[in-house]
C-alpha cells in the first residue's frame, strides 16, 4: 500500500485550541462589546497608513489608527525615503528636465512587468504632480538641485536622481528619460523625516494613534462586511469597531520565511531584509482571512547595489561562463533579478584599475591578476571565455558602443589598465537586499477585491499589504514603494471615509 | 486632489446579486436539504479524483463523484501519458538501468526548486514501486522496453524514456541518472487509455459517478468544516453532502486568463494551454472559499519543444546577443523557462546541414545562410557574436566538450557543413506549450491548509488543484504531474475515507 506515514502527517497541524489566527475573523454576532469605535479603523502607521488616517480626517471621519509598534514610522521610517514623482514637478522643472505624465505612463506600464494594473499606473501618473505638491503640504521639503552621480541614494541633500532604469536599455527605448526620483532635503536617508511630517499631520488633524496595538483578525458580519478590528494591547484584548471600514496598511511579508518560501521562493537568497519586523505578513493574512485575494505572491525585489561609487559602472558584469547578461548602467534592482536567473546564482563584477573602487555596499573582491586571462583563471571560469568577452567589449567601448546589451556611453571605457579585479556579485556572497512586491488585489481606490473579483464590504488596503503599482523586480524604481504606499494610502483614506 | 475615477473604480465590481461565487462557501444553516450523500464526494474525475475514488472504495467509504464533463477522464486523458516512477522498477531494471529510491529522492529533491515539500518528495520517492504496481493492477500495460531517442513523448509502444533533466547538467551532479518516465503500452499518447482503465476501476469498485454535474461552492458548517458540496447538474441545483470529507480535483487555472494574469504573468506567454475548460481555477477558488491556503502560484511549466527529430539537439540555442544560455539537451521545459528569461524573449536554435532536420513540433525556418557570418546578419545579431559562439562552441564540440554548458557528448558535433539555418525558438514565435503549477497548499496526506498552516476540517485536494510534487519549471520532468495526481490523489482517497 502506498506510505501514509510522512513527516509531514506526523506533525499534521490541527486548529490550535482558543488561539486568534489573522485568517480566521471574528463573527460580529460572537462580540459582545466594542471597547472602541471610529468611523474608520487603520491598521498600522507607516507610510500607507498615515496617508489614509490625513485623508479619511480631511474628509471628515473619526479616525483610530492601531500601530503594532511603540511608535510608528513602519518600513518607510527606516527607508532612504524616496519619492518617485513625475509628469514636470518643480524640481524636475528646476533642473531642467522635461518630463510630462504620458511618459510617465509609459515608463510606469513598461517598468510594471507582464501584468500592469493600468488603472493604478494611470492614476499615479496623473495624480503625480498634485501627491508632490501634497507632500510639500504637509511640510515635507525638497531642494531644487539634481545628483548625477550612479548612486543608490544621495549622500548629500540633493533631491532629484534616476532612481530606476529610465535612462536605461531598454527602457529609454519605451519612454524619454527623465529622473523621478525626488528625496526630501536632509543629508542622508529621508524616511524618518517624512514620517515625522506624516504621523505628526495625521495626529494634528485629529487621528487617535494607539501603539502597542498589535492587530490579530478582523471582525466580519453575517453579510461578510469587515465592522472591526480584534487587537491585543500589551497583553489586553481591544475590541475595535469600523463604522465604515477598516484599512490594512501593516506593511508586506518579508520578514516571514514561512510564506517566502510557500509564494516567493526567489526571496529565499535575499540577506537583507528591507522592512521591520511588523513585515510579518499579518496585514495580508487578516485580508484573507475576510475574503481577500492575494495577487503577484511571487514577485520581489532582490538587489545587487555593487555602486556607489559610480565608476565600478564602468566594469562589466559576467557569470560562470564568463559573459555578460544585463547592462551594467541597470538599476541595481535589475541587476539582481538578473543575476538570480544565472547558474549558480553566480556573477562577477570586472574591473580595471582605472574602473575599481571600493563597492560602499560591502561587496567583497574575490580575486586580482595582471591580466584577464589570469583573472579568468583565478575565477575558475572557460578558458577564453572571459577574454572573449573583454576583447569584444573594449573593441566597441573604444567606439562607445554596446552592441550587446546597449549600456550607457558615460559607462563605456575599454578595460586595460592593470590590475584586473573581480567583485563576487554571486548571490550567496554578496550584499543581497530585499523585500515582497505581492498581496491583497485592490481596485486604486483601496477597495479589496475577493478572488473572484468582487469587492469585500468594508475592506480596504494600501502599501506593501497590497498587489500595488512596482510588480517586477526587473522594471523597480527607488521611491515607487514610498510613492505608491503614500498615493493609494490616501486614496483608500479617502474612500473608506466616504464608504456608506 | 487626488483623482479618483479611474477606469476601474468606474466599474468598480460588486456582489452579484444570487450568484453563486466558488470563494464564498454557502453555510450550512443555510441549507434546507441534501439532494444526494456519500461518505466522500471527489470534485472532478481526472487522474488524480479516479486515483482517490478507487482508494476511498477500497477503504470501505461510499463515493460520489461529480464530473463537469459529459465523461471523466480530465486532462490526463488528453495528455500524452507518461508516468514518472522510479527506485528500480520492473521495467528500469528489464531494460538494464540502476535506480534506487535514494537516487529517486535526490532528484526531485532538486527538481523541486528552491521550495521542495520534502515529505512529498520522500512519500512519492519511497512509494513508487508500490504506485508502479498498483497501475498494472489496475489494468495498465507497460512494456519493457527503453526508447532512447530525445523526444516529447515516444511514437512507439515503447515504455521507459528520459523524460527530464535526470542525465542533463547540473542535474547529472547531483543524482546517479535514471530514465524514469514510464509510458503504458500503446502507440503514441496513453492519456485515454490510463483514464479508461483508472474509470473502469473506480466504477467497478462501486464509486458512483455523476456526470455533467459542476461544483460550484462548497458548504461549510458553523465550526467552519466543510460538509458538502453545491452543484448545478444540467441546470438543476443539486446539494450534496459529505459525510466524511471533499476531495477537490478539478484540475488546475491554465484556461482562466484573469488567474494567469494576477498569479502566474510569466504564462501570458503559452499559446498552446495543456488542459481542458475545466482547467478555469474553480477547484482552487472553493478551495480558497473554504479556508483553504493556495501557495506557488507563479509557478507554471512554459515548454519549447523544438526536437525531435533528436538530432536538433546537436544545435546550439542563442538569445539576441549571440550567446548560448541553456545546455540544448536539457528538458525543453528547462528550455523554455531559459528563453523567457532572455532579452525580448528571443532565442534561435542554430544547426548547420547535418544537424537540420523539421522540428516535428511546427517550429518556424528563420533564416538559412551558406556561412554562420552570413546567418549572423541575417538574424541581425551583433556582428562577430555568433561567429564566436560557433567557433567557441566547435573548438571543443571536436574534443567533445561544452566548457560553458556541460551538454553531453552524445549531442556534441562541430557545425560546420552548411548550410546553415536557425529555427525560431522566440516567445512570441514558437509553439509553446505551458500549465500552471501553483494551487493549494496540502500535506501529502491531501488535508488542504489554511495560509496559517492548519488544517481545513473535512476538505481534501489533489493534482493540479494543488501545489504538488512538482513546483519548478526549469526542473520538471514529464510523468511528473500524472505520477502526482494519481499518487497523491490515492491517499487523499485513504485519509477522507478514514476520517472521523
Amino acid at each position: 500500500m502506498v506510505h501514509t506515514r510522512t513527516a509531514s502527517t506526523e506533525t499534521s497541524p490541527r486548529e490550535p485550541a482558543g488561539e486568534v489566527l489573522p485568517t480566521r475573523p471574528r463573527r460580529l454576532s460572537e462580540v459582545s462589546r466594542f471597547d472602541r469605535e471610529a468611523d474608520v479603523v487603520v491598521v498600522g502607521l507607516g507610510g500607507a497608513g498615515a496617508s489614509a488616517a490625513i485623508e479619511a480626517r480631511r474628509a471628515g471621519a473619526s479616525v483610530l489608527v492601531l500601530e503594532r509598534g511603540s511608535e510608528g514610522g513602519g518600513s518607510t521610517a527606516q527607508s532612504g525615503g524616496i519619492l518617485y514623482f513625475g509628469g514636470g514637478t518643480p524640481i524636475q522643472r528646476a533642473c531642467g528636465f522635461d518630463d510630462s505624465v504620458e511618459e510617465m505612463f509609459k515608463y510606469l506600464l513598461a517598468a510594471s512587468g507582464p501584468n500592469p494594473d493600468e488603472a493604478k499606473v494611470r492614476a499615479y501618473a496623473d495624480g503625480s504632480l498634485e501627491h508632490f505638491a501634497w507632500f510639500v503640504e504637509q511640510g515635507v521639503e525638497f531642494k531644487p538641485t539634481f545628483y548625477a552621480k550612479k548612486t543608490t541614494e544621495p549622500p548629500t541633500d540633493d533631491c532629484l536622481l534616476y532612481s530606476g532604469n529610465e535612462d536605461c536599455w531598454p527602457f529609454n527605448l519605451v519612454a524619454r528619460p527623465a529622473p523621478r526620483g525626488h528625496k526630501p532635503k536632509t543629508t542622508g536617508s529621508a524616511g524618518g523625516l517624512i514620517m515625522k511630517r506624516l504621523i505628526s499631520s495625521a495626529t494634528s488633524l485629529g487621528a487617535e494613534v494607539i501603539e502597542d496595538a498589535r492587530a490579530q483578525t478582523l471582525i466580519v458580519d453575517d453579510g461578510g462586511r469587515v465592522v472591526g478590528v480584534v487587537a491585543r494591547v500589551l497583553g489586553e484584548p481591544l475590541l475595535v469597531r469600523a463604522r465604515r471600514g477598516v484599512i490594512l496598511t501593516a506593511g508586506g511579508f518579508i520578514m516571514n520565511p514561512r510564506m517566502i518560501a510557500q509564494h516567493a521562493p526567489k526571496l529565499l537568497d535575499v540577506n537583507i531584509q528591507i522592512g521591520n519586523p511588523g513585515d510579518d505578513g499579518a496585514g495580508i493574512l487578516m485580508g484573507v482571512g475576510a475574503g481577500g485575494g492575494t495577487i503577484c505572491m511571487g514577485e520581489g525585489f532582490v538587489s545587487m547595489p555593487f555602486y556607489p561609487p559610480s565608476k565600478l559602472v564602468n566594469g562589466i558584469i559576467v557569470n560562470e561562463q564568463g559573459q555578460r547578461f544585463v547592462n551594467e548602467d541597470a538599476y541595481h534592482g535589475r541587476t539582481g533579478d538578473f543575476i538570480l536567473r544565472q547558474s549558480g546564482g553566480r556573477a562577477y563584477l570586472v574591473v580595471d584599475n582605472a574602473s575599481y573602487g571600493r563597492p560602499i555596499s560591502g561587496m567583497q573582491l574575490k580575486a586580482a591578476d595582471e591580466t584577464i586571462a589570469e583573472l579568468e583563471a583565478s575565477l575558475g571560469l572557460p578558458s577564453g571565455s572571459l577574454t572573449h568577452t573583454v576583447d569584444f567589449y573594449n573593441e566597441h567601448a573604444k567606439a562607445g558602443v554596446d552592441p550587446l546589451f546597449h549600456k550607457k556611453r558615460d559607462y563605456l571605457a575599454p578595460l586595460v589598465e592593470p590590475p584586473f579585479a573581480a567583485i563576487d556579485l554571486s548571490i550567496d556572497k554578496a550584499v543581497v537586499p530585499g523585500f515582497t512586491m505581492g498581496g491583497l488585489d485592490t481596485l486604486p481606490t483601496g477597495e479589496v477585491l475577493t478572488p473572484d473579483g468582487v469587492v469585500v464590504p468594508g475592506l480596504y488596503a494600501a502599501g506593501r499589504t497590497t498587489a500595488g503599482l512596482p510588480r517586477s523586480a526587473g522594471g523597480y524604481s527607488s521611491g515607487m514603494s514610498i510613492g505608491c504606499a503614500t498615493f493609494f494610502g490616501r486614496l483608500a483614506g479617502k474612500t473608506a471615509a466616504q464608504a456608506g
